[in-house]
């Protein structure tokens, strides 16, 4: 069984925008993609119902750290693996749950992972939940994501503060091409797809340099790891434009953990065809909901009579149904229903974005369509 | 535009169990019903959808001291109301807003409005949200109920504590009399239909005498109150099988925040029409669950493995779709999708209850459904 195939239909004039698809284990990805994050065995508030058949998302992201703690890699095993337990007959990605452990935390009093102790071999942490003590290994990350039962699996590496030595940071990348041979090796036949993460923080050079080491091995797809991290906007674009173009064009590109509807517009300028992040999922919590042109915060007294939907353009059933007098009385409320109702409506503007990217790039109109995406959110600024 | 009528289709044999139906401005409600709690605007954790299409609700309860609160009168009138404010298209009954301030509680320090004074005129009190006051009377509910759209509204009547002495008792039932016929003079030709509610607690001369002087009155339906309040099971069975009987045969019985499944049975059996009751979706949120012949803790380490549903013979989306050890997962973890899954069953358990009873009360053989009900519930105890 083939783990995963790419192919690129069109790619786009004056800019390194493309319209890709790619073939999994449960059914195709039509790309640029953005990945709900279900981080516990479920997208938020939401049923794997909501997400296949209202969202119709073709892949959502599942955070291996979470699952490893619960249910863990034997139960995980017997009960069939994440897609029978959580009834999603659609693609799941997993990271290699490192993000979490190297995020620094203090422990169940932050509900962080604290990281003991980093090595060759691994990490040494205790978990959030009770302070038990656990290991995560090359190995390890490879045999929870294949109990999960993961269609693209992510190796494990380090992601070093953008704030290190320089020569951490070069040590901490060999490490980290050293780790994903290994994720590789681990592998077996019934793994899914492998993408491999290079790092380099904001230095274009040890980018460069990392992308080269880790291209060279048989990854299924490449990721921009270390991007996003905390630094400013500037840095990141400008790595991020420097980097992108230089992937190989033949695999699937992913930029991790990005973000913003602006972010996503331009990692698809540069050339990504893989997101995700919880921004759409926990601004959808907190009450601030994406619209056309911009966001805005549901509890603002504004809204206490707009009997309008959240966002006219948008054809959520939230948007269809309720108006955001009703929705702003439920999060004052604290009514539980309210998280169902916003999650739907963020992710929903979340793919709508993507699907316009992607009708885009096919009509040869990209450059236009995010002159378009500026011009709109600049006239919705104005009016504020 | 006739506010109710209320046809019965069949009595029981050995019972006083009847099967009837209520038409009233939002289409019919088959009895005996139960309803759905919404407090604030929304059955907790579901959508209107849910409840209508998923449950088939035909009515649920809405709070007028929740709902005069948040969003208040004004604009709760501004709006159209509540069906177009939740957008729910079937029948609302409303409480009077005096249960929640008559029972006991310290203000904003635990939630519940602070009673400050009661008099002739209504009860003088302080909202549970800002500390801020407010009046409620006979002519202040029944504005809010109106301004809500409520399809049936309740009277205002003082629920004495079962422990007041009989004097006290005796002089507040007849205050409540004054008030009942102050809601009727102040309803207005748009209004609903309006119940009136009897008290006595458990003092069967005073149920007798109060029913007498409620029945007296032009109501469209009748209902039990200060029952189910802190009273022992023994006492609760004596009080509801002597008074239940005796009311008016011609206009529908309500059994004010009743109950468990047992007290539906036993409601219904007394000759009981109507009932509500926050069990099935509080307990859903604290994860019990109803099942044939009981009900299970979900969170118990029994169900870690468990790859079958809540209740093999629901026919819920939550028991066609997700196992016991997926739901156990969701509710450790904390995952807001748990309370929907868990609410949606819970509600389907009692709506097919009072649906198994429609049904066996129609075919003549109630007082056989409930000894079988019986048996069932001492056969799965059996088997703990």
């Amino acid at each position: 069984m083939q783990r995963l195939s790419f192919t690129v239909s069109h790619t786009a004039t004056g800019s390194h925008a493309r319209r890709g698809r790619m073939m999994l284990r449960h059914g195709p990805v039509e790309t640029p993609v953005f990945m709900p994050v279900g981080t516990q065995g479920s997208v938020k508030a939401l049923s794997s119902e909501d997400v296949a058949h209202e969202l119709d998302a073709q892949i959502i992201l599942g955070n291996t750290y979470h699952l490893y703690l619960r249910p863990g890699p034997e139960r995980m095993q017997r009960l069939g693996g994440l897609h029978k337990f959580m009834r999603w007959d659609r693609n799941i990605l997993t990271d290699s749950g490192g993000f979490q452990v190297f995020s620094l935390g203090q422990g169940t009093a932050d509900r962080k992972p604290l990281l003991e102790k980093l090595t060759e071999e691994g990490a040494f942490f205790r978990s959030h939940i009770d302070g038990s003590r656990h290991t995560l290994t090359p190995e390890t990350s490879i045999a929870m994501q294949e109990a999960i039962g993961s269609d693209i699996m992510m190796v494990l590496d380090e992601c070093p503060p953008s704030t290190a030595p320089r020569e951490y940071q070069a040590q901490s990348m060999d490490r980290t091409t050293r780790w994903a041979e290994r994720c590789l090796g681990a592998r077996t036949d019934a793994g899914g797809a492998l993408f491999g993460i290079f790092q380099g923080g904001l230095d274009l050079e040890l980018r460069q340099k990392h992308l080269a080491a880790l291209s060279a091995l048989p990854f299924e797809g490449l990721a921009i790891g270390g991007l996003a991290v905390g630094e400013t906007k500037e840095d990141f674009l400008r790595t991020l434009r420097h980097v992108a173009p230089m992937m190989p064009a033949d695999r699937p590109r992913y930029l991790m953990g990005v973000g913003t509807p602006e972010d996503l517009v331009e990692g698809v300028h540069a050339g990504v065809d893989m997101f995700d992040c919880v921004m759409p999922t926990r601004n959808a919590r907190n009450g601030t909901l994406f619209v056309n042109g911009g966001k805005i915060v549901i509890k603002n007294q504004a809204y206490t009579d707009d009997e309008g939907p959240i966002d006219p353009s948008c054809r959520c059933s939230t948007c269809r149904t309720y108006s955001r007098a009703y929705l702003r009385h439920l999060f004052i409320a604290e009514e539980l229903s309210f998280h169902r109702f916003a999650t739907l409506h963020n992710l929903t503007h979340y793919l709508d974005l993507m699907r316009q990217m992607r009708t885009a790039i096919e009509a040869g109109s990209f450059t236009a369509w995010r002159d378009a995406f500026y011009a709109g959110r600049a006239a919705a600024s104005s009016t504020k």
